[in-house]
């Protein structure tokens, strides 16, 4: 290749922006270059959302043994079924609808490979030529690399701090045309450690409704809350709007690794499922999935199945060229659900509980940074970077490639998540590790204040 | 949605043709829809290579114990990281340099969602506007549904029955042009049976080397051999041409629910890790790469590795937004590789050969199907259906389906891996079931022979 080329290629790449390529995986590889090897204090892991490494995080023993048994049986050594094992569907259709007015089926149920692929068949269901979709700022820029790989275009609405980080349903509105398939929330929040109310999740229900657009609820962080403020399913609003429930074991049970999430058409009144005239002038954004079934389904699918769902069957269509999880975890997984017991729920929210709080008090002694909304949810917080109190230090990025050369701390640039000059930091980590973490930030803010 | 254009789509659908669109699982699932289930006869899997629920094809306990242990130990809940776990990378190198000429190190080791995974992000990393694949016809239908989901063009060179199903190098250096970027052989072959020799492998080495273009070796049947041609892996001939090597634990261990493969650069000259003008000229296909570069890898990232291996960093980019094998099973890997003893693959390798020698001797008594060439290795035949033999009986598809409907016996159209009028055969289940499975096939023959 010649340099010349290559420059090229650079500035091509440049003028993408950053949101099309950033994911947080990426940006950490980047920090982790940072890290001083000579410093021989142990790394305080701020940055992402995965606590399973602290004894205080470890998962329930109930869960281990689920899938030793699911090993031992023999019974799921083969491949998984496109959709997964129908026992497992059942059993997370029996959990979500703990918190349901209606009753999900296990075949509103697809199993996927955490939340991260139930993220990216969406996309890829959704995705076609012209389409748009609304995403949250800040958020979780998975989605934008995903909507950037299948030509999704992409639209982002704000979220509004001094509101909670409530979705800015005005933006929304203008945001939306004809072309807008969905738009997307995460509740509770990534990485705001926002949990929405009741009336804040009718109200996004109401305005796609509206626009005729789907609500893509992901839930990744279900049930982890600990404030003021209960999780409500964005499900709980089907009936008014088609929903696509995304979640995962993974951050409940404390278990990323295990790689187990689901996709799940929380849509009482089947409207997904329905592919006449009828539902078109209801939900304009139909006609967009009739083009996907082109890629994914074979002709015989096709010709057999021609009046049958369409969202639905190209969301099948999708799981068919794409790996499974792992057959022996699915069949772990009734034992998981129904054998946890709230017990271990409680424990994990009440650690996080003090955690965020640990951090919210410790935050009002670092002048660098501001918090607008105390976390009452998920793993993270957003601050506000004041560079104007800083010396030497030009961003978000820059803050965080030297907080993890000079204090090991690892933070997450807020440029990453979609806000310039923030930073995301989790809480979800042993907390005395927490304190230590944050005493550190205040050490490097004191070295780098700009003396007034 | 109007009937005018959903017909619209069906049509537009079907000028696609089939192979950009079937799947194995896609054409199993419609065979499933064709069964009796008044027939109280058990169905006989004849389709699909997945032996592991017949007791005679479980899994060493080794494999069980290590992933019992893995989970215990709590010492891998975590996420992934993007590449794999160090150990697990190391094992799986130490695993194939055993019969390599040079020594891969774990850093040429990608672990993937089983081998599936590996052919999606080879795919995905080799597909750019104007470039175009080299696929065997016939083949694995995954080749063909992933490169049209990422728009890369096929051209389909043919295996010679009569010659073993060899490769027609012939017919590869007619089709290749300056814009292939790789060729793909599967060996031990699905769906053949047939495994290649070191001196064909050879050939098909030097036939790239002079087209510059790579060679993907799946390998995911790699070791399953029962006849008088040793397994060779293509990577032997890494020093003629760049090879990218996708293997799995799936198919010699008997677990494909496990979900744990690998894509590995078998290429210890590093043409793959090189971006200079003087790897251009020997291998005009790396200016392909150079593009994949912009989806995948972030900005800060490109810069700061602007001079360093484009395809794996492309590979990595790839890895990066895609979900990885399970963490647990990835820390139970060396243990798996390193425990299991011997005896375990002699037994596996000696069913298939009483399996295969069934398979070949009851074949013979059937007048419909014809078998070139005695199977040596993986877990299929494929044989050619004699039409005119038989009375009101389409095509291949036809014969599946009524198969299926009438003898409870499921088989593979040939239709399905590229080649009308054949059928795919597993030998792989319980050999008496496999016994009764070929009676029911020859009943099926004899109710149906066109009388002379």
């Amino acid at each position: 290749m010649e340099n010349g080329s290559k420059r090229w290629g650079f500035r091509a790449n440049k003028s993408l922006g950053s949101s099309s390529s950033i994911t947080v995986r990426g940006v950490l590889n980047l920090l982790v270059d940072s890290l001083n090897k000579e410093d021989t204090r142990e790394v305080v892991p701020l940055a992402h959302g995965d606590p399973s490494a602290f004894p205080c995080f470890r998962t329930t023993p109930v869960a281990d043994e689920a899938v030793v048994d699911a090993v031992r049986s023999a019974k799921y050594n083969h491949y998984s079924p496109t959709v997964g094992l129908l026992p497992a569907r059942r059993s997370v259709a029996d959990y979500l609808n703990r918190d349901l007015p209606y009753k999900l089926s296990p075949d509103d149920v697809f199993l996927t490979l955490g939340c991260t692929q139930a993220i990216e068949i969406t996309l890829t269901v959704l995705a076609q030529p012209g389409a748009n979709i609304l995403l949250p700022k800040p958020g979780f820029p998975y989605y934008e690399a995903r909507a950037a790989h299948s030509h999704l275009e992409v639209r982002h609405f704000d979220l509004i701090p001094e509101n909670g980080w409530e979705v800015d349903l005005d933006a929304v509105e203008a945001l939306a045309d004809e072309n807008t398939v969905a738009m997307v929330i995460i509740n509770p929040g990534n990485p705001c450690g926002s949990v929405y109310s009741y009336q804040h999740l009718q109200k996004i229900a109401e305005t796609a409704k509206k626009l005729g657009i789907m609500v893509i609820a992901d839930e990744v962080y279900g049930h982890l809350t600990f404030g003021n403020t209960p999780f409500v399913p964005m499900g709980v609003f089907g009936s008014i709007v088609p929903v696509l429930t995304l979640g995962s074991i993974s951050k409940r049970w404390i278990v990323p690794g295990w790689r187990i999430g689901w996709l799940v058409t929380s849509d009482p009144h089947g409207i997904l499922q329905e592919s006449g005239v009828g539902s078109l002038s209801l939900f304009p954004f139909l006609r967009v999935y009739e083009l996907a079934l082109f890629h994914y389904v074979g002709i015989e699918w096709l010709c057999d199945h021609g009046s049958k769902p369409f969202v639905v069957e190209s969301i099948k269509g999708c799981l068919n060229i794409s790996s499974d999880p792992v057959t022996f975890i699915q069949g772990a997984i009734p034992q998981i659900i129904d054998s946890t017991t709230e017990d271990f729920f409680v424990k994990i929210n009440n650690i996080l509980r003090e955690a965020a709080d640990i951090c919210y008090k410790k935050i009002q002694d670092i002048p660098c940074i501001t918090l607008p909304h105390k976390p009452e949810g998920s793993m993270f917080v957003m601050v506000k970077l004041n560079l104007s109190s800083l010396e030497g230090i030009d961003d978000d990025m820059d803050f965080c490639h030297k907080l993890a050369k000079e204090e090991s701390v690892m933070l997450l640039p807020g440029t990453a998540v979609g806000m310039k000059n923030s930073l995301r930091i989790t809480f979800a980590i042993e907390p005395s590790v927490l304190e230590i973490g944050l005493e550190r930030l205040k050490a490097f803010y004191e070295r780098h204040a700009k003396i007034q």
